[in-house]
């Protein structure tokens, strides 16, 4: 029903020019037309051949449209998973040949994943749990107020919520506009009006897919002497992010988002607050040296800086070898073509979706002009469990539905009780998007016939 | 060098009642045998015919004897990873049929678990990215003074050091005495000197392997008012635990050293203090609800109760499977069996090492009666460091070097410059143990040829 962008689909063939990121160049709107030519997968992924069950007794391929909550794993990241654990044996401090294998493979995973992000050559990388735990890191790190917006996953919202040592309340929380342009501006507004440590924003929204003009953001955050953190958990896999290009200070995002699914993500970002700050974890790797005093209770306790600072305990090795296996899979497959397959099929949904009458598109910002593979949409007369009950059941397709941890913005859109969510990435063709536009059909159809 | 426990090895023959953990049966010293028969590995782990480089230009089967730092996988883990794989989709809150497999998977791996340590039903089982997140965990959500005991790995020791939120300090360190007899007793009287929350201490030392009576240690913390907190790292891949057999109230471990290396760990224990607790990490998944009020900046969050409550963001599935398929993979391998194995090669490489003039082996307690497969060592003329390389650089072996991330322990020892340690378990066969022990007296007979 919304007026969406679409884009030519003639040929597959790459952009020559990526559109960079912070000057996206509109495409021309247009009346949807139908497209009936295949678009293939453009990655392998695990499971991609799974069959699931349907109500019907037919049993169906998997149609995973929830690549935004987590993505199969890409074929070249378990080979590297497979292959590591082979000659997994004890990261650090061992001596043994497997052992001094398992740390390099460990530490150059800091490497690549610096260069897939153009980090800066002394920021430092720092492994977590994923982009929940990292921005809960970046904030025991962070000193000072936080501006926030209020379109934000609870991973970049509640993290910032807790009390400062002191009770006091550090985060301010500015509302969007409706357009980007405008919202950039009430940024600029709260920063300047009273000094802040930290802007902590999206690159991409997890509801509606929109990408934030994350150069612009920093360029405010910068001019009112704040530092950027950017939430890059649903942007890393699908566009091109330069921390130099774009001047972030901190990024974060999770290996599960970008076909790593092994239980880790990471922090890069500027050395000082991270080393200035207390360690993240207590435990061994973190610390230097231990002693006891005369008394036996006046502990002294000499912490490293670098990651290892906050990455007390023995590390996820192989979560952190599958991240970087999946940034060298997907500089291999090239950003260019990821993102002339994630428009190709965006339009082919957007335009799917247009066509079913009840069907209505998530927007935050009336002049956002860039999107990632990712529909928040609402089907009038169905809850939004029944729709994804429905697409499941009868048609083997993965949707998410309720308010997808954003709820703030779930209730600003008008959707308290939430919406469906359709998001695709590398191993999704037209077919799935098909699917789902056709089983959209059946329910609305069906549901006016009664 | 030291007189060291010797189990008979004739016949690989289970244990028809393996001795509980709180009451040892004392083995008869008696003078070193030289034995000949061969022990197998007692399980197929991941890796177990990798071959590396030796100095000599010959490449070798690698000699795994690192497991107390991180255990390589069960091939039956790694299956399961596999496996899981294949069907991985979003966890939680996905109606898709994929995401229904992968979050009963999830869910399902929690009643494992709490079967395999035989925890009470109404226990929360929490998944931590190992041991010492899930200490800091514990030490987030208990309040009052914890005792510890000096020999502690860091892990144990100083999420416990952290200052109280009012800056006190609430870490109260007790040395342990020569005897574990002694111990119980200097425990018991600072128990008896003033309250405490929580006895926290591990179960085996991870420098000596010596295991601890954690029932005693239980009925000592619970007739003083506290609670129990053990850390079963080193034990739990090693001896049956039960929570409700030894009293424990929270339990922790780590699926690297329980051939699971992907990155998870889990807390084990009672809901109260967990409950009453801030959430450890603030993200989605552990609210339930966020609303904003009218200033924008009143932010409304309620937390769930339960696991969830402290597992923002999007677990790690895999890991949490990964432990899980440990757990019944030991249970099908059976305690008995996994006792006899260690104690045939605990026992082989002491009296291994006996024979090597200048090799002292590590030892906390003198009336410590059950090990786990974990030597601690000195090797007189030789920096643990040198002993460690010329392992792995002649003759293949992987041992660890250093002070353990128990520097406090080595300090007490002697030991202020390190050790050299070896550990073992189901991989492992007399091969490795008796490559380590030529290994070591070609080191020790060329030097004193010199």
């Amino acid at each position: 029903m919304t007026a969406v962008l679409s884009a030519p689909f003639t040929t597959p063939a790459p952009f020559t020019t990526p559109a960079p990121l912070t000057t996206p160049v509109p495409s021309p709107r247009h009346t949807p037309v139908v497209d009936t030519e295949t678009i293939p997968p453009l990655a392998q992924v695990v499971g991609a051949d799974e069959c699931v069950p349907c109500s019907t007794g037919e049993t169906v391929r998997y149609a995973n449209l929830d690549y935004a909550a987590s993505a199969p794993a890409l074929a070249a990241v378990a080979q590297t998973v497979t292959n590591s654990l082979s000659q997994y044996a004890s990261v650090h401090r061992g001596a043994g040949h497997l052992s001094q294998v398992t740390t390099a493979r460990y530490e150059q995973a800091r490497e690549v994943i610096r260069d897939f992000v153009r980090a800066r050559a002394d920021d430092a990388v720092v492994f977590t749990r994923g982009t929940t735990d990292a921005i809960n890191l970046a904030a025991h790190a962070t000193r000072g107020d936080v501006v926030v917006l209020d379109i934000e996953h609870h991973a970049n919202l509640l993290p910032w919520c807790a009390p400062a040592r002191d009770g006091s309340s550090r985060v301010r929380v500015v509302g969007a506009c409706a357009t980007i342009d405008d919202t950039l501006a009430a940024l600029e507004a709260e920063l300047a009006a009273a000094p802040a440590a930290l802007l902590a924003v999206t690159a991409a929204s997890n509801v509606t897919g929109e990408v934030l003009p994350i150069g612009r953001l920093a360029s405010i955050a910068h001019r009112n002497g704040a530092r950027i953190l950017i939430d890059a958990a649903q942007l890393v896999a699908h566009r091109r992010v330069s921390m130099v290009g774009h001047g972030i200070d901190y990024l974060v995002f999770s290996g599960h988002k970008l076909y790593a699914p092994f239980g880790a993500g990471v922090l890069i970002g500027r050395q000082d607050w991270l080393d200035a700050a207390e360690p993240y974890l207590a435990g061994g790797g973190a610390s230097a040296s231990v002693s006891f005093g005369d008394t036996g209770t006046d502990t002294a306790i000499a912490w490293h800086a670098g990651p290892a600072r906050h990455e007390a305990g023995s590390p996820n090795v192989l979560g952190a070898v599958a991240i970087a296996a999946a940034c060298e899979a997907l500089d291999a497959v090239g950003f260019e073509h990821i993102g002339l397959h994630e428009e190709l099929l965006r339009a082919r949904l957007d335009d799917g979706l247009a066509t079913i009458d009840g069907v209505t598109e998530l927007r935050i910002f009336e002049d956002s002009t860039d999107r990632v593979g990712i529909a928040g949409f609402d089907v009038d007369g169905h809850t939004p469990r029944e729709v994804a009950v429905f697409l499941s059941e009868r048609a083997g397709i993965g949707v998410r539905d309720g308010k997808f941890c954003a709820h703030p913005l779930l209730n600003r859109l008008g959707y308290p009780d939430g919406a469906v969510r359709a998001s695709f990435g590398l191993g999704t063709g037209s077919g799935d998007i098909d699917r789902l536009v056709g089983a959209l059909a059946t329910l609305t159809t069906r549901a006016r016939a009664r």
